[in-house]
């Protein structure tokens, strides 16, 4: 964390997720293993989910940093257990909350792709192994933890993607988010999916995330006229003369402008006007204003522009206006025209390189419009779309046993959708020669590892349909992340782990990485797991 | 707080509603206004939202609580100011950093809806009025706070209505929050909207919200054999003879039960069966199970009857199934006619009235499809549906200046549905003869209260339709909430928030609560103020 020393996220997770934030029932569960003498027995659980959110290929894996803050201060309180003793059945035994108290990650381990990485559905993101009760009880926070982090990073992803590389792109979205952790986590893992920065200062604070912004519409509005601007002179940008008075200078430069547009004067707000000059004298190095309190055309864009011109006189380079509503696209096309005939005009050329920043419910497929469309759009603000993901709002990882005492499980229900993989797995990731990733393969632990330029045998997820592949290289893909109670590897930081997302969705083929009618991405399974699964089937049948 | 103090509310919100907890915009739009002399002016904000959620006519206001709470503590710290100075421009003078450290919401009160209102489109749901900068720099925490509050409590309660009032219903959303405050959110306003308990145990712990919750698929599959259940005997329920061997009195009674639902006795697994036996040796008060991790009808309901009758043997009332896959209304339909008919095979009483919980990707359009079929289904577990608002994600109240220094204020866009009413307003619900409210009235502070029984003259929203309205009863609706600093009204309970929604709901005319095609309920300003929205609206076109 650039800001934030790793002692203070971990206060922030312990704080935000102690371990009384899960679902009553692993309490039920945990007491019944514990009547059953069955609590210390080893348990591996497998965390995945079954579907790539948003109709896409692929999703990211994020939430890796806080699972494991939360391991490490895996414990149950005093007050927790009497809290517990208040609420569950009155003929649980007092053991059990002795057992409670004792109780912490100590015999836990967990191994999981690195954070940041690109993953796919059925593929287990990380493999929690420890004592049966302990490991039950983790369940629902480290659910918690991954969900929405994946899919907000994913979301963040595809937004990125919609929108090409060239646009600098603002999170927004705190007002919209589910309360102040949800907001919080939608600004860390926006700009871990590929957002530049975020308009939440208090994500900026705790994670070193770049924060921006410039004003609202109340700020435009809370000015009527000139005389409300107070402190009226402004000093040259380098110190070179007498400070001069902006409000004369906007002034005179107002009727130019009007002139150039062909907007008669009177058309234009002189509110409007007193926001941007007081702005201007606030930031004269950061001048960048909304356009549309009014009208754009017809006020907001004459305002700016004089504003600038009055800037530029005084050697400060005005940096641009943000658009709110309408035809974005449409409006930035114009603003171009507007400042290149200002500035060839009036002799100007900072005007030539303004920002134009746009904003006002924008989306995935507006982004995609944009990305289609003739546009002067700099920068994008990006806030409902982004932290609520309207297209799927939760992402649906679960957290299933595959393992008790070395002996594989599985769940066998009548929707074999919701059916699991049983036994201990290894997780490779298979490359093509042109360096992208073309197949996930999970394989019991215990076989060897694929070798590289050699024809395996495989069955393909879904179907079930045999395959032979051959690949020019193979990534072992888990990590062992947490070891008996302890965080086992360096805690990335969020740009870390931002840079990693950028590098894991380059390695994917382009017709994976589509956002609309995607290639295939295939998980497959070893033919010895497909062994194990069919003869566990059979035998769970009978 | 049925199970926490206030002050440990106080410290809940402190921990997770710093300040910080807003966008950079604020403090650079503050500092304009302290640049240019403006922080101390006297400016009044209303939040509101400009459309019902979920198609429906009415929302409910949620949040106002935490809201106080976060005023009462607003202050920033030295290392907060230290953040800001060395994230925002370097040109900001040190004296506005010294004003921000002074600054606290002593000059600020608040007068609004009390929290659990039923509300409506476009009413102020609460007034905002003090110094400018201060009164701006609270905008997006205070967003933060109502927007997921009140559509999540508004979900819930289309929900239950959805439901109908009989069935109990559960929130068990937490894995699929956004992250795990919003999780919190989702449990605490998803209970006030009108749920009765929830599966989030720090909820419970938090809020004293009733929590519940029994087993996951993975502790079934956590048995595979009946050799596992290490302790096997229980007592009778009232201690009136030796403690039997449950395992036994299962097994003696499967086959019979195989029998009379004509399934062969090796269909029924026997890792579900350890699994259910040594949940009612955990819990024989409390025996409720999950049915469908093989198969409901051909293994599921077979164990579950066989460990219900030996708990019956030994004078325990089992509880109940929950069905987690599948039609749900179908097999509840089928499981009570099985355990009618267990009940009189073997003259077991008991069985009469289990509880059948459905759970299961349940939202508000399949409950509304239970509602019109035949099912047997006692309580509802519903998760990804409530707490996310897949419908409407988010709410979208927005904050906007009214006034400063008594002069009303208004942004007048070219999109006009974004355009604000001006002035500060009394608000007035106004009741018929048959005690239902009609109407919603906004009226500038100076204006009489609009007398009961005398026609009044106003203009509908929207079209601005004149129209005459006589009221039964007239409400004033706005409390003052908050005074110069200090919380001025005693904090409701958790419960007593959700007895006033239930209260609220029930003013609403049939037609206007409907789920579907609601009528809609009018809001509607005085003479007087659309009078000065017009005059206002002439003077900045020109």
């Amino acid at each position: 964390m650039a800001s934030k020393s790793a002692a203070g996220l971990e206060k922030y997770v312990r704080e935000r997720v102690p371990p009384m934030l899960t679902d009553q029932y692993q309490f039920t569960m945990a007491y019944t293993y514990w009547k059953s003498g069955r609590h210390q027995d080893e348990a591996v659980f497998e965390l995945f989910f079954r579907e790539n959110p948003f109709g896409g290929e692929f999703s990211l894996f994020s939430g890796l940093t806080d699972c494991l803050l939360f391991l490490k201060n895996f414990k149950y309180t005093e007050q927790d257990v009497a809290f517990l003793k208040s609420v569950l059945p009155s003929t649980m035994e007092e053991g059990f909350f002795r057992y409670l108290l004792t109780m912490d990650a100590s015999g836990v381990s967990v191994c999981s792709f690195p954070e940041g990485s690109v993953v796919f559905d059925r593929v287990p993101l990380m493999e929690v192994n420890g004592p049966l009760a302990v490991v039950q009880l983790l369940e629902t926070s480290l659910l918690c933890l991954v969900n929405y982090a994946s899919l907000v990073s994913s979301n963040a992803a595809r937004l990125r993607l919609a929108a090409g590389p060239k646009k600098r792109m603002l999170e927004m979205g705190l007002r919209r988010a589910q309360g102040p952790d949800g907001g919080l986590s939608a600004s860390r893992y926006s700009y871990i999916g590929g957002f530049d920065m975020t308009s939440n200062m208090l994500a900026g604070q705790l994670f070193g995330i770049p924060v921006s912004g410039t004003m609202a519409h109340s700020y435009i509005t809370s000015f009527s006229s000139l005389e409300e601007v107070r402190h009226r002179t402004l000093a040259p940008a380098l110190g070179e003369g007498p400070a001069l008075d902006l409000v004369s200078l906007s002034q005179a430069w107002l009727p130019r402008v009007c002139s150039l547009l062909q907007v008669t004067h009177s058309e234009v707000n002189q509110g409007e006007l007193a926001a941007f000059i007081s702005y201007a004298l606030a930031f004269p190095r950061n001048f960048l204003v909304l356009l549309d309190s009014y009208s754009v055309m017809r006020s907001g864009v004459l305002n700016f522009c004089a504003v600038a011109l009055a800037l530029c006189q005084l050697h400060y380079q005005p940096i641009g206006v943000r658009l709110d509503s309408g035809d974005l696209c449409g409006q930035s096309v114009e603003l171009r025209q507007i400042f290149l005939s200002c500035s060839s005009r009036f002799q100007v050329a900072e005007l030539q390189s303004l920002l134009i920043v746009g904003s006002n419910n924008i989306s995935e497929k507006s982004l995609l419009e944009m990305n289609g469309r003739e546009n002067e759009i700099d920068v994008v603000g990006v806030g409902t779309h982004l932290v609520t993901c309207p297209l799927q709002p939760s992402l649906g990882c679960v957290y299933k046993l595959v393992q008790v005492n070395g002996a594989p499980r599985m769940k066998l229900t009548e929707d074999s959708g919701k059916s699991t993989l049983p036994g201990r797995k290894a997780v490779y990731r298979l490359y093509s020669q042109d360096g992208h990733a073309f197949l996930d393969l999970l394989s019991l632990r215990e076989e060897p590892v694929p070798a590289e330029g050699i024809a395996v045998q495989c069955r393909v997820l879904g179907g079930w349909e045999e395959e032979t592949v051959t690949a020019a290289r193979v990534e072992r893909i888990h990590q062992q992340c947490f070891t008996q109670g302890q965080i086992s590897q360096t805690l990335p930081s969020t740009a870390d782990i931002r840079t990693r997302v950028q590098a894991a969705l380059s390695t994917l083929h382009p017709g994976q990485r589509r956002l609309q009618q995607p290639e295939r991405y295939k998980v497959a399974v070893s033919e010895k797991l497909y062994c194990l699964l069919r003869d566990l089937k059979n035998s769970l049948k009978n």
